[in-house]
């Protein structure tokens, strides 16, 4: 259609392209979400609703984004990985960002009754997140990443496991439960836990200790069987873009709506994870297991 | 709390402050609205229910954030924008971005069944906004890109309300319509419209043929008393980043928290809506109308 | 001509076009010009023949450069200053900086010994120069950073004219005349000049107390006649870009191509100076002064 | 220093910090060289002289700035390749183009006489460079980056060997010359060399077959016994910036300075090139070849 004289104002949009042939992380974190999560009563130190809910919303955003390779939750943020090969938007950090955030809060929102049955319905404020793009170059860099992520939720857990114990099993007001911890090694919470409470930390619930992962899920690869170091997921993965034909890109895309997605609470650290699961950095979507 | 050795991948955020001293418009837009419309069956050329939620949307992030000057919205696509001495988030073009996506897309998943009352209610895929930052120097600039999107809103809907009365009421089917208006100018339109369907354009609902804009309301300036020219506007508003002092902040946003947030369908390309509202461009809270 | 499968890599070249409408500063700096300076033996605290070389490349650089509007300089920096108007190089800011920085290198090295005639010739390693550029929205910020540097030139020479005095004057080493200077005000080191050495230094060389101003040169405006406000400088130049026409981009060029570049030692953060010579903040070519 | 209310202006400097962990290409083309070769007699189609005035420049560049891997250079243009791990300057783009294309400027015009020595001398206006950034992500893309530009030496000098050929010794003009030579493929313009004019393309000096590669010189390791494929050189060096201990760095930059920088005509796109020179991936420095 015909436009005016004011057109002009679009030259002022900055191109944001994320540099091509690297891993894009997009990650998101609740705002605001320690008085939200006082406000609807959250379980201290870890809501299983609340939880649910974030891995829930997760999983839509994967199911509506097929270019999303894999999800790593904790808390109230998540980070969602594309694959450096990924061409979706132009790599545009700002349609990127707030296309997943976007869907994130409408699939929160939307879900937030499912999870939270008992109590009472979202009221204004309404809970939202924000967030951002960074950009890794190398699959050490990515894994480093998730690795880094899933670190900080033991370490968190295991304090705000200790801390709640303190206050709601051993009586403290916070005040003297933080003094407690002060300084304190992971050996000394465990010891804590077990000598005062009777908890063997490591028999919480997975989902608290290691967050939760999600992504499509295909045939494991024998361990042993076929290594595939880093080395080889860079070789696997090609390093210039734009070299799968359009059909292949359909057909891949198809190939991964085909796949379940699934939300695990697995060790992404070791090298394990990433061995028997060759399609998180190759991109190319591995053999669908037949129904039993 | 303590870290690990993966924490180095923070450094590969990148920085993405926008220009002190510049007007930030974020725009957000509906991602595949078009068949989203097809499936809750809007109304079309437009539907007062559609355009009435994403209005209850966008005044409820105006409330959340009280930095926010002004908003313009129509058809599936609101724009926002923060006074050019604006140092929210630090003017970090993802939070920016991604806040003010989030908490509109909180409040349209939120309100909907208040606006569809009838409807069914909403199933996945759930709608979602995608949203970009752009800068603006000067007030030029910034009253220009506002005036382009209030045209946009002219030229789409006399469009849209032509080809639509081809259709319902001329039982043309689409291609017909579109063939019939390819080419034609406004004079063209309005003269089928009034002939052919005894439609005056004019008399139709200001909210379809101008857009809705958004502000807080203090008392208007007697027009003519006090010009409040461009230039004066870029003198009234310092250049000087973080000159206010922190009380003069918040002061002024408990001022703005206080001012009635109200829904208009205005001319906003002419000088007299700005003139008559110079707390706009200058920033500065103006003086709350006494309640009668 | 042909090309290969390699060229993908292109595609890598990330765009850095700077902000429409924003007043451009190129500011280069002499690198390791401490240990440059002393290799040289220039003179201290201001050695005239390295001021009137980089003087010297400043000039060349703006008459190559067409587009620059203002230059100012003082001991081993240079400012140059583009339009907001300005299109050169599409605003790329690498193609800027680097234009600007290699072409004021060129010149430095070629003129060296016009301006060092007894002094040794230049061996690596070279003086060389780095250099960025920064984008400022309004009139107002463009002669706030001017009247930065050239504060910065008023704070640093007196300092320097009473620390070398009392060096080369007053037999001090360095360590016990930084001493003496530690802490002191202006009025301060203006009584040490005048009562140790009987320097006023007022007296001293406008070159070294205002630093350099490089412009072309139109016939002045009377001061009253016509007062060029900051906000009219905004307003005489368009906010909209590139509404030149390419006959008017030429003719423009053509003015300023004839116009004198001339070097001057002024006051440049009163009013005046700009007031007076009102191109430089049109950006419009003045009128060109009869030959006597 | 102290200073002034000024000093606000320095907040409009964006950062401009290349990604970690990506190899950095800093690419410089001669300004107007076209012209420039033309008022200087430049022989055609290649001027030997010219060609060692850039590998004098681009070879001190490099001694200066022992940051740098290789380089490599054809016609008017030379790439410099920082290593991936690289810190210099904080990686800020402004600050590495500006350092590189002022220091090779002023060795280009500083070595100018010793290169032409029956020439004029250099008058205004000077040569002078531009240069860019690029980021990247991979050893295949870096190696692509230094293919691409080694294929178009090729295509270039083939082509204008034929050209000047037609021209010079077959009394074409260039317009005849041009049409000639349209729409032909490498195979053609060899016959065309070898059959009018008894020119074996092969024949030609390596410096305009295959430009100019510098890097600092260790002994070669023999091929076959370490094989060094591109997945052992992106391990080779660590994904994880700023792993070395300070006194690392200065070793490796003694290392560095003691190396010979030499200027060679090699096949850079075939695999030994760089599977001989591991320390070129690797970032590590080699070993100094003992002197006979």
């Amino acid at each position: 259609m015909a436009n005016s004289k004011f057109e002009y104002v679009k030259q002022f949009e900055q191109p944001d392209s994320l540099l091509p042939n690297t891993w894009i992380i997009v990650r998101l974190d609740g705002r605001g979400f320690t008085k939200f999560s006082t406000k609807y009563a959250f379980e201290k130190p870890n809501d299983k609703r609340a939880l649910d809910l974030m891995n829930a919303a997760a999983r839509s955003v994967m199911s509506e984004l097929p270019d999303i390779t894999i999800a790593y939750g904790v808390s109230d943020e998540y980070s969602f990985v594309f694959h450096k090969s990924c061409t979706l938007f132009e790599r545009r950090a700002s349609k990127l960002v707030s296309t997943i955030v976007s869907t994130f809060t409408a699939y929160y929102i939307h879900h937030w009754p499912t999870y939270f049955v008992d109590g009472p319905p979202l009221s204004p404020p309404l809970p939202s997140f924000d967030g951002r793009a960074v950009c890794y170059p190398s699959v050490q860099n990515l894994r480093d990443y998730m690795s880094w992520r899933q670190v900080d939720c033991h370490i968190n857990n295991l304090y705000n496991t200790t801390f709640w114990a303190l206050i709601n099993q051993g009586g403290m007001d916070g005040t003297a439960a933080e003094l407690m911890l002060k300084g304190t090694f992971s050996a000394d919470k465990n010891e804590i836990l077990f000598k005062k409470f009777g908890i063997n930390y490591n028999n919480e619930p997975e989902i608290f200790k290691k967050g939760s992962v999600i992504f499509r899920n295909y045939e494991l690869v024998e361990p042993g069987t076929k290594k595939v170091s880093e080395e080889e997921a860079e070789e696997m993965s090609s390093a210039v873009p734009e070299v799968k034909s359009k059909s292949q890109v359909e057909k891949d895309k198809k190939a991964r709506t085909k796949a379940k997605i699934v939300v695990e609470h697995l060790d992404i650290i070791r090298d394990e994870f990433w061995e028997r699961r060759p399609w998180l950095l190759s991109g190319k979507p591995g053999k669908v297991p037949k129904e039993p």
